[in-house]
Formats: C-alpha cells, sequence, structure tokens
C-alpha cells in the first residue's frame, strides 16, 4: 500500500546553543527549538501530510519537539511509541564537552574523525560517569552488552534498525502516514539505509533541526518522494550550520 | 506484584471555566488547567510516585494534562497508550450548552438527571451535528454500534471496563506503576468499579480536577491504600465545586 514517512530532527536543544556534544544527555529545548518544533507541524499541516501514527526517542527533545508540532496541527491523539534505540548517537566520554574546545584540545582532524567517521567511536564514557546510561532508570531493562558507552555511526545504524524494520516498515505496509521524531545522528542512520548512502559518502549528509524530511513509497515499497517539506534554501542553510559546529 | 495506580483528570479547560457541557468537544487548558497539570506532576514527584507506564483518552485536556505532569518531573519518556475508551462522557445534543442556561431551560431536576442519573443518557447528537463523532477522524475505525452519539454513566462503565480489564489491569499485575490521565466520568467509571459503589450511590461521587488519586494494590490484587495526593481538604473543595456547576 502508498505509505508515507516524515523524519523529523528535533529542535534546538540548550546544548545544541552551548554547542557541547549532547548525545544520551537529555537536555530540554531552548525558545527557538520550541518554535522550530511548532513550525514543524504547521509545515506538514500545511503540506497536507497528516501523521497517523508516530515514533519518538527517549529524549525528551524529541519528546518535546513531537509533542509541540502535533499539537500544531491538531493532532496530539495520534498513537505513539518511544524507543531508546531512536536515541541520539551516545557521544561516550565526549559528552558535555563543548565542540570548539575539543578541536582546540584533540586538532580538527580528530574531532572530524569522531564527529563523522563511519566506525571510530569516541573513548567510551566510564560507567562510573554520571552521563553512562546504567545510571539512568529509563535503560534499567537493557543488558550491559546492548547498553552503549561511546557509539560511531555504524553502532547506531545496528541498534536503530531493527527498530526500523520491526516497528516501523510494518506500519508503512499498511499504508499508515508514520512521523519520526529524533536525532541527528539516527536520523542519519535511517536515511543512510533509506537512501543507500555508503559508508564514505554518509559523513556529507547533515540533517537541519525541524524540517521534516517526506519519503512517499509505493506499493512495491520503493520511494517515489524524497523532500524537505517548506523552503528548500532554509533547510539547507541550517544543514551546512550542522557542518560548521565544530570550527 | 505490589502495584500502584494513579488516576489524575485534566486540569480546568476552556469549557469548563465557561460552565459548558464539553463531553467529546476537545477543547483545550486554560492556564489554570495548565498549572494544575504541572502541580499535579510535582504532586506524585513529592510523594516518590513514579509512574513506568501510562494511558490518556484521545482528547487534548487529557494528553496535555498528562504530558505538563510528566514534564514537570521529568519523566517524558514512560510509554504511554491513547484510547476513546477513556474518553470523557459524550454528552449528545448538550455538548456545546452552558450548564446554568440548561438549567434554566429545562429546569434543575431534568438536568441533574442527565448530569447525575446512572442510566439515563441526555438527548443524543444527530449525526449531522459538528459534535458527533463520526465527523472525526480519530474515530473512524468505529462501526456506528460503538460510536456513542450521547451516553449515561452506566454506558461509560460498559465501555471503559473492557479497556480497564484488558490494558490496564495486566500492567498492574506485573507490578507497574500505572498513572491513568482521563476525565470527570470516565474516571468516576473506574472509581465506581474500584471502590464498589452502587448505582445509586455513584451520583454523590465528584472527582476534582488535577489532583492525583492513588490507589496501591497487594499481590492479591486487594486495595491497601487510597487517597488524594497532596492537601486532603483542596481535594475536597475541589470536588464540591464541581457538584455545583449547574447551580
Amino acid at each position: 500500500m502508498a505509505s508515507t514517512l516524515i523524519l523529523l530532527r528535533h529542535g534546538q536543544s540548550t546544548w545544541n546553543l552551548e554547542n557541547r556534544f549532547t548525545g544520551w544527555h537529555d537536555v530540554p529545548l531552548t525558545e527557538q527549538g520550541t518554535s522550530e518544533a511548532a513550525e514543524a507541524g504547521r509545515l506538514m499541516a500545511a503540506d497536507g501530510i497528516l501523521p497517523t501514527t508516530s515514533h519518538t526517542s527517549l529524549l525528551q527533545r524529541a519528546i518535546l519537539t513531537h509533542h509541540l508540532a502535533l499539537h500544531a496541527m491538531e493532532r496530539l491523539w495520534i498513537p505513539v511509541r518511544r524507543h531508546w534505540r531512536l536515541n541520539e548517537r551516545h557521544y561516550g566520554a565526549l559528552q558535555g564537552l563543548n565542540k570548539k574546545e575539543t578541536t582546540a584540545r584533540h586538532g580538527e582532524q580528530q574531532v572530524f574523525q569522531w564527529r563523522r567517521s563511519y566506525d571510530v567511536p569516541p573513548p567510551a564514557c566510564e560507567p562510573d560517569n554520571p552521563f553512562h546510561p546504567r545510571q539512568d532508570e529509563r535503560y534499567r531493562t537493557l543488558p550491559d552488552d546492548v547498553l552503549p558507552a561511546s557509539e560511531c555511526l555504524r553502532d547506531v545504524v545496528v541498534r536503530t534498525l531493527p527498530y526500523w524494520h520491526d516497528a516501523i516498515v510494518p506500519e508503512l505496509m499498511r499504508g499508515e502516514t508514520v512521523l519520526v521524531v529524533a536525532h541527528g545522528n539516527s536520523l542519519r542512520a535511517l536515511v543512510k539505509h533509506l537512501d543507500g548512502i555508503s559508508d564514505e559518502d554518509i559523513a556529507a549528509l547533515n540533517i537541519p533541526t525541524g524540517v521534516p524530511l517526506l519519503y512517499r513509497f509505493d506499493d512495491r515499497f520503493d520511494v517515489t518522494e524524497r523532500r524537505y517539506l517548506g523552503d528548500a534554501d532554509a533547510a539547507a542553510r541550517k544543514a551546512a550550520e550542522v557542518a560548521a559546529q565544530a570550527r
């Protein structure tokens, strides 16, 4: 059955604004992020894209963005599932550090590798570090070998795709319009899979905050349409800002 | 396994404030309702009551209250299911009418019967009435013989209890702390069942907005504790205000 997917990266968070590595740290939205989220809802409504079901990560910046976007389009009533597999990449020992300071300390090349290499994770977070997910009730049921202490993008692909295949694809297969509100890297993992992007080329892909990315599928599940909603120039400009964060 | 249930009636809505029969009409919260919702979250947190899973109706005043309460206690990440069986009583042709004006027109006795009799529904809403749920996408999958056009409290009990038994009780049975955010009458239906209140006595029961009602169950599913969180006098005063609305 023909179906529609909307990928939405959360609006600006306080640590986006402070230019700090966030990962699984559960920071709130800024005022700008709040506006971006509501605007994302208005963009969907203006385009006649009406989600019938939805998914978020377990992090409040995604949950708040989802809530504000659906509130703006008066669709708070649609079902929602939240799952850690949609969380942002775990940034390991870098979580909480300023991106520019980290660059000054470790060099641009090392930080670019941590940020954008496909298979080199940052140094791991120690179990007694307050940023280690073992300290967090929401991950209490996950065994140590599943719970990440640091992730490269390949790790994110590996833990995100089971949720894609098991939870999201079956909804698309029955013709739903599915909204997924998540994070820069969990969405890059999905887009890599959907667009067949190579391990090398994914480094150059940046997803802007708060701009719905639409996919339409035909009844053979081939992609028939892929575009950002709203002003294409604005989406490109915001993606370029993401790329420049460590400079 | 021992478990905990929290029933929470949504904060004040715009039509609560305007003293109109609301039913399934999807009105927003007032500023007071927004504060009540966050305060409900603070009351739960202060009492150490931490929901691990949750349920709402399909109406935004319950969904917003749920969101604001969990936001206040930094637990937005818990699972949530939304279901029409937790909706407010459908008030039929009375929806949208002012309670005092309706009393002036039909007499106090008739209005009291419509509001509080167990088995006399108000006049039904016609299918072409914009308040008829057939006009609303969120109920599109429900057949005509399930979709209410007016309900007495007995009707609400009959359609709410399947959700209680099928969705909520199994969670309590495995020891969860379950938050249910719903409405004056869907919660009266649950409380009638939980407390074994007779069809006659339920007329006198009023549930205040925004005050969490706690039940604890032992491992035989007997109730071991039942109380409103926070200031007991405030809860009683708010319940009395509900009773006085048609005067």
